[in-house]
């Protein structure tokens, strides 16, 4: 226990990318992670007297949610602003760097969401208090990303030579992004990407990945690249992205998982999803023991809670 | 003290329904609300460590703020979604139950107010933590009908053979399908209905409340019912129900209580109205002894700190 | 530390407008906001077991995040409506003094933002707890006021003598008036007005404020008064006030503040706005360290925090 609660390897001011999380860190965060999951009491009272600001100017009840309940299991408090595009100084014009800069003033920490690629780095420029990206539209979700590593080590015991198949809209690449700078610092990760043309992973993302070490092939079919899988990462398919139903509905055709697809995965492999799921896996599914997604999502309190200490917690 | 601080006679699972609360329950809830009401310090640690979401769909600051702060008084935390519908999943297709299943991985008891008549036993069933009705759609209000119980008792000094007149806008029957349910506990039970025949009492509340064994009489008129009841309970007219201001101007005419309808109320009964009232209740009312309407907001605090106690406290 | 911690001088009820805060009352509460800036843990515990509600019928991340900020870091606890417009029963058509006086059952303290001059007034009116204007349309916004106080104090040493030039929009007042009627009650304010004559400030303020004993000059053209300024106070010029956008881009130019404007600027005197800033006030102008908006922004903490031990601390 007492080196668990010891102070983090490191002390990085923000958390704006998963680049911020080198392997030392990351190999610090997993087993903080982990004891805060099997052992919540122990950190109730770490962050007492610090106060957790959310800003998030793209609603999301769960991700903020899981913020929220993270920072008072760790004994702190939260503000909260879940709509901050209508409530706040943004509808009458005032700079993101203005009002986090204000925010800061009155808070320890601040979560940011926001639609803008890059928002949060912008953010962090301007606070004096750490400053934590909970998604910057097409940009990052570095916390995301390490709820996402840390279930698959529980799932599968380990996070060398993984073959993670990406499937969805994987267009706007945040997950994809974010999750592999992560599988980047472990050995032998390749990644299938397993998309429609329309849908796949812009030409940018794939060159950052590639120069971090990443395996990258690309799979339209998910029915051939399934059977050969450790982990199927589902993503959702947002029906406003498509200028024609009848697109929508021919993609989402392709990408179904139901019962009779999860015959293809492999017995030891698992099915992620960050949610909400819409239509990409059904109902039916939920059943199966290799669908992990609702074990990810709870999996997010005891990650986040270990971001929050390692960022505001005694040093 | 001891008796009351004691542990619940048992504990159900949920409150989505009248129908969760037996008559030992309310027998148990009703003295421990009355001793939250007394002394209410004797409770402030009663939840300390453990976290509340309130999950409303449907706007209701009043309802929310006094969840909240019955939480906060028992020593708990609170999550906020105040406009769950456009801040949530729910905006992406997510179903109720994923959202469900998910927050109630962070918290330690979900507070749901939705549109929807049966969302809370929908959201019940797919929550590992204890779910409370705060009103959904035409179906059930339990935490209301039990605070209306309280404050009957509170100010009658009995709950048997009462005759209660309900009165305004009972077609929807949220208000009276659980508290009738909750009076039909008690020996003597006589509904009174006093609305216009479009406002009317649906037959299957209606039913519901016979086989329970409530006596129900219509009475068109409030002129001619209010000189023979222990309890007015007047309720809301919502304008946007009606297709023709003439038809609202009608029916609010025949509704109204003022202080000349007051002089027919006998000196031992009570005004009761669940808030917010518009023009069925004249502000000049209010001055009257009998007008309980604003005790009865107040008791909504020792009530709900007594349900959250119940189902969220120490075993 | 003593007798900042004792109780303070006397109990207002209520804080709706400046004209609640006597000579004694902020001579005492300066010096506690002082305090609490410099040593904000002897505080941590004042407000233990207390509720504030912030009821904010125009939304404000800021402002509410400071109120709430104060109320944490003095060991109370908060209940938010960010948007009680459109979320609370004021949609359903309930007067403010309904859902003020149920509110008041359930909390210790409501700090209200309304658009409604007089609002906070009539608030007051219906409630058995404390109720803390943070801002009521055109009316007043009295703890601004006394932030902005602080901050005079603070960067200047004093707040006798001063000649504080207020710019931009002063017609609706809200600023000017706070302000002014706090300035009022030390030896020798002179306000210099500076805007264009359609922005001019209106006469009723006018009148309260020479009656008070304050000096008022009229300087349309910024260039030519801030030579002589111990104070300059922007003020945001909202451009939905303006007919047409030729006037307000005619307005906006005559009074921004720029690095070259800020040549004239006495080396003495600062620079303050009460935020968000839009182009009143050029990026470039931070660095300058007679830029005292940020500072200004930080002091709303301590001063709120003096603010609410004053008015729901122990006696």
């Amino acid at each position: 226990m007492r080196d668990v609660i010891a102070a983090p390897v490191r002390r990085s001011g923000h958390l704006a990318s998963s680049r911020d999380l080198d392997r030392t860190t990351i190999d610090d965060l997993l087993p903080r992670a982990g004891r805060m999951a099997t052992h919540p009491g122990e950190a109730a009272h770490r962050l007492q007297g610090k106060i957790l600001a959310t800003l998030f100017y793209e609603p999301s009840t769960r991700t903020r949610f899981s913020f929220e309940s993270a920072m008072l299991r760790l004994g702190g408090q939260v503000l909260s602003a879940a709509d901050a595009m209508s409530e706040s100084s943004a509808a009458k014009g005032e700079t993101l760097e203005d009002t986090v800069r204000v925010v800061a003033e009155y808070v320890d920490g601040i979560v940011l969401r926001h639609p803008e690629k890059g928002a949060a780095r912008r953010a962090a420029g301007a606070s004096r208090v750490p400053v934590i990206n909970a998604g910057d539209g097409a940009g990052e979700h570095p916390t995301q990303a390490l709820l996402d590593l840390f279930t698959i080590q529980q799932e599968l015991g380990r996070l060398d030579h993984l073959r993670v198949g990406l499937a969805g809209d994987l267009r706007h690449g945040r997950t994809v992004r974010s999750l592999g700078l992560l599988l980047a610092h472990f050995p032998g990760t390749e990644l299938i990407l397993i998309a429609p043309p329309e849908l796949q992973l812009e030409a940018d993302v794939r060159d950052q990945l590639r120069e971090a070490g990443v395996t990258l092939r690309d799979e339209p079919d998910l029915g051939e690249a399934i059977g050969e899988l450790d982990v199927l990462y589902q993503t959702r398919i947002q029906r406003e992205r498509f200028t024609s139903p009848a697109a929508y509905e021919r993609v989402r055709g392709i990408c179904v998982v139901d019962p009779v697809m999860m015959r293809r995965l492999p017995p030891g492999a698992i099915l992620m999803h960050p949610l909400p799921r819409l239509d990409e896996i059904a109902p039916a599914v939920d059943a199966d023991p290799r669908a992990a997604y609702f074990r990810q999502a709870r999996n997010g309190l005891p990650v986040r809670m270990a971001i929050l200490d390692w960022l505001l917690g005694p040093a």
